[in-house]
Parts: structure tokens; sequence; C-alpha cells
């Protein structure tokens, strides 16, 4: 019995990460659909918005999808209460204080996951009563923890620490990945980057085609005197790096950066200005695929890896 | 049949990482006694050290060994002719150019290993000639790649790419992260820290207390101006990061980090003013080992975490 199969009542120990500009109902739906967990990305909602996609997607999937809230966001608080008016039961907390929320939602009979990058939040997030935690490495998409360690290197970090069911996140590609994943101590993988570049995604083709495009060195977790982020490098990329070699401070970078540069570069596919938040595991990816074929090869190539292993184990 | 098994002709492919004041004579061949394959790290040796380094490996082992050569190093050509001479018949080259060396080496009848941290270097590597590649990611101690790429992302962009054996290193620690990596597409291991704490590695005890209790963002890659190396934080580390921060330039760093400040932090155990050069698996270690208890748990703990797969694979 898998312990996070059984938390979310799904089919297979895949979630979808929730992803800014990414990951609205279409994608959650069918990932869902599919028998994984989708997870719509708050992050870049407002509060009116996050209800929209929330309706829509109760009206497109019968199946458990959940909500993912970045606590660093403005309007991270609006959305929990959305979340338990309209009747969401799980919420992935990410980006801040496991203490702030979990309560509230576990009262109102909401799972609650929080995803840490190290093990001092994760017992943070033990102690304040998460039902499950994302362990997310150094390679992960996005927003990323200082230490900047390594999914090879955290899981089993955490695994020691914690009887928590376990979400590994970062460089999660495909059923291999997921198996080294399940030997490190994961319970069950969360993947971003792969969804974010698929069919389903609301992120511009643009985006899409420059991640599918991308190398490994393509990305480079940047603007660290801020919140780390792992992005594309593209114009705005070098523009930060070159201000970040010559010592430019906090506040510069806040007036560099700007405003909406996530959305310029995901969602409006802005190439040279945007900020194209992606992980590593991009430069592993080269198809258009659709969400359920991700978690059909997912699923395949895990059976594979699985029996490779067998075939050259003694009894 | 292992092709690095093969290649070298040992029992086990784990490979313990050629490392600076660290791998003399008594740590490589203690590892090749036991049944892996020892290298002697000749960074930090002169031309007339190394060759009494070999000369005690030949008279302590009659196993395989193999000297790594980081090309970077003043003496590297010294030091690829007292190889020749004095007929060491493996060599593992890192951090330069694989062309150099490759063909005058193979003509004197040694088998050649690259270390490489992308695909670009890979491919230049199995051009060049060489018998097997290191394919060494983020989380490793010491020198490392400017594209960060981890070990999680890194094993399958370049198992894509060649059909040269691959040996997996970076935060490669133990039977599970060992299989994970041959799952990735890895034949063999190379372990560095776990090695560069044990028993017969010839750093100071001050260095291998350090290392074993290090936690999670206890290091970092730094000095990414001059050549990246992943370290332990303490006051150097620090001074270095708030020079960085303020935008010093290469000179300055240079002046900052003077000469042999890698013998000071491993080799005299000063852990205030050292390099304490040492991968994030530093954070997995806590017991006191010596070389042949690393290798029996490696073989134990990946003989138990292939059996735990089958277990649960359909026949």
């Amino acid at each position: 019995m898998n312990p996070i199969t059984k938390l979310f009542n799904i089919d297979f120990p895949i979630i979808q990460g929730g992803m800014v500009w990414c990951s609205g109902y279409k994608l959650a739906s069918a990932v869902s659909n599919a028998g994984g967990l989708g997870l719509i990305g708050s992050g870049s909602m407002t509060p009116q918005l996050l209800e929209e996609h929330i309706t829509k997607c109760f009206a497109t999937t019968q199946k458990p999808f959940g909500v993912n809230v970045p606590l660093l966001y403005p309007h991270a608080e609006e959305h929990i209460h959305t979340i338990i008016r309209t009747g969401v039961k799980i919420v992935f907390t990410s980006a801040g204080n496991p203490n702030t929320f979990t309560s509230l939602l576990k009262e109102n009979g909401i799972t609650v996951v929080h995803v840490i990058a190290n093990s001092k939040f994760a017992l943070k997030a033990e102690k304040a009563g998460v039902d499950a935690i994302v362990a997310e490495g150094f390679e992960a998409g996005g927003h990323n923890g200082r230490e900047e360690t390594t999914t090879l290197c955290l899981l089993p970090i955490i695994r020691k620490i914690t009887q928590l069911p376990l979400i590994a996140a970062g460089g999660i590609f495909d059923g291999k990945s997921w198996l080294a994943a399940e030997i490190l101590g994961a319970d069950a993988i969360q993947i971003g980057t792969r969804f974010a570049a698929c069919k389903e995604s609301s992120a511009h083709d643009n985006f899409k085609h420059a991640v599918r495009n991308a190398m490994e060195g393509s990305t480079q977790l940047s603007l660290k005197k801020l919140t780390p982020v792992r992005m594309l490098k593209n114009a705005f990329y070098e523009e930060v790096a070159k201000a970040e070699s010559m010592g430019a401070n906090i506040e510069s970078l806040k007036l560099l950066l700007g405003k909406g540069r996530s959305k310029k570069g995901i969602f409006e596919g802005n190439l040279t200005e945007g900020e194209m938040e992606i992980g590593q595991a991009a430069a592993l990816l080269s198809r258009e695929e659709s969400a359920s074929d991700i978690i059909e090869d997912l699923i395949a190539g895990h059976e594979a890896a699985k029996r490779k292993v067998a075939a050259s184990t003694k009894p």
C-alpha cells in the first residue's frame, strides 16, 4: 500500500507540481483524470481567478485535485479562505512557514502537504501537523532553497528524520528517476518541468519551445540575494547575472526584477525580457506530449526499470 | 558482465575518487585490496612524492590501482611521465582537455578515464579515445562544473549520447544511491566524500571530524569566478562569500585565495583559514569507518536495495 495514493485516493503516486502561469484547471484536471494528482498553482492568480479555476476543475474532473499556495505571494491568506469555502480537499503550501495555515486547514478537513528543502523545515512541518512533505532539490525550477541540496542528497537526509509520507521533487523526469527517488526513500514524485511544457499547460508556446530546446547548463539558480529562483538563461538572466557579478545589492536587484517578470516570460512568451522559471530536467525534454502521455510513459518506464533491477537480482 | 569491472579487472564497480590531500597510497591500496579501484590523487603532490606513493602502492597491493591527474595543476605533465615510467596502468584525468594526454597514455598501454560535467566534454572525451567517463554532478566536493547540473539530471543526459562505460560521481554515498545511479544509466560509482573521511585517508583528523559533523547546507559551491569548488562553510568561506557578494573581481579573489589553502584545511586541519573541499554527501556521514567497512556496507546496501525493488515487482 502506497501511503501517498492512500492519502489522496489516487491511482498513481504522481503529483503535478503547482506552477505559476502553467497549472490552471486544464492541466490539473487532465493530470487527475489520468490517475495522478493535479494541482492548481495559485501563485499567479487573483482570488477571483483562483475561484474560477477551482469551479472549472470540479466541473472537469471527478477525481481528487489540489491547490498549491506559495505563502510568499500577496494573496496567500485570501487563497486559503477561497480553498476552504469552495470545498477543495488537498492543499500544498510552499515558500513559507508551515505553522501559518496548517491548523486552520486541518480543522476544515483538508489534507495538507508542505514543500521543504532542508531538514529544519521538514521537522517544522511535521510539528505543524502536515500529512506529508515534498522534499525539493536544487535542480527544481522556480523558487528554491538556499542550501542548494540536490534531490539525490536531500531525500536520504529527510527520510532519516521523519516517517511522514515523502514526495520527491526536483529533477524527476521519467520512470527511471521515479524509481531512483523511491530507492532513496520517496513514496511518490512531484513533476513540474515536464508538465509545464505539456499540451494542457497554460504557458505560452514560445516558453514551451524554449524549454524543449534547453540543454544542460541552460538553467541557473539566480537572484539568490532575493528569493533564489531557477530560470532559463536569457537576456533578462544575463542582465541579472552581470549585476550580481558586480555586487548589486537587494534594492537594485528588486528594481531590475520589477513586477510581472514571470508572467512576461511564461504566460506572454517574451523570451528576452521574461523570467522563464524551469528546472534542470528541461534538458531531457524534446517532444510535445499531453498530460496523459506523460503519466503513461512514467508508469511504463517505472515498470520497465523495476523489471530490469529484478532481473539482475539473485533470488 | 559489468563493463567497468571488466575494464579495470576489479571485483566491484566502486571507484575511490582521487582527492587532494586525502588519497595517497594508504587509501588507494586499502580500497583496491577491498575489491574496488583505489586512485592516488596526484593533484596535491610533487613529482617526487607521486613517485613515492606509486612505489608504495605497488608494494601494498597486488590489485589494480590508478592515479587521478587534475590537468589544471602545474605538475600535470610531469605526473603523466612519472605514471608511464613507473608502470601504472590506469589514469583518471580531470579538470582539463581530454585531448592533451589521452593518445600518449593509450600508446603506453594505459587505460584512460576522463571526468566530465557536461555532454560537450563527454563527446570530446569519447573522440579523444578514452576508455570510460566519470559524470560528476553539482553535489560533488572539490572542483566542479560551471553548469551546476546535478547527478540525477546529468546521468541520463550523458547515457543518452554515449555508449562508453559510465561512472557516476557526486552525491553517491551508499548502496541505495549506487542502485539509483545504475538505474539512471551508470555502470559504476565513484565515491569521494565518504572515503575522504575514512581511517586510511591522509586528511587531518580535524577535517574528518568537521566532515562528519556537516549537515545539509554545510557545503557550498564557491569561487565561481575562478574555478568553482565545493567546500565546507567556515571563516575562509564566509570571507570569500562576502567578497563575492560585493562584486570582487578575479584578481582580488586570487589574492584572497592565496596559495596552499586546501593543504591548510584538509591536511593541516586549520578549520578557520583552510579550504575544506568536500561534497554534499558529508551531511550523510556520521561514524568513523575503514575503507573496507565502506566497501562492505556499499555491497550489502546495494544488494538489499535491489531485493526490495525485486520484491515489489510483478513477475
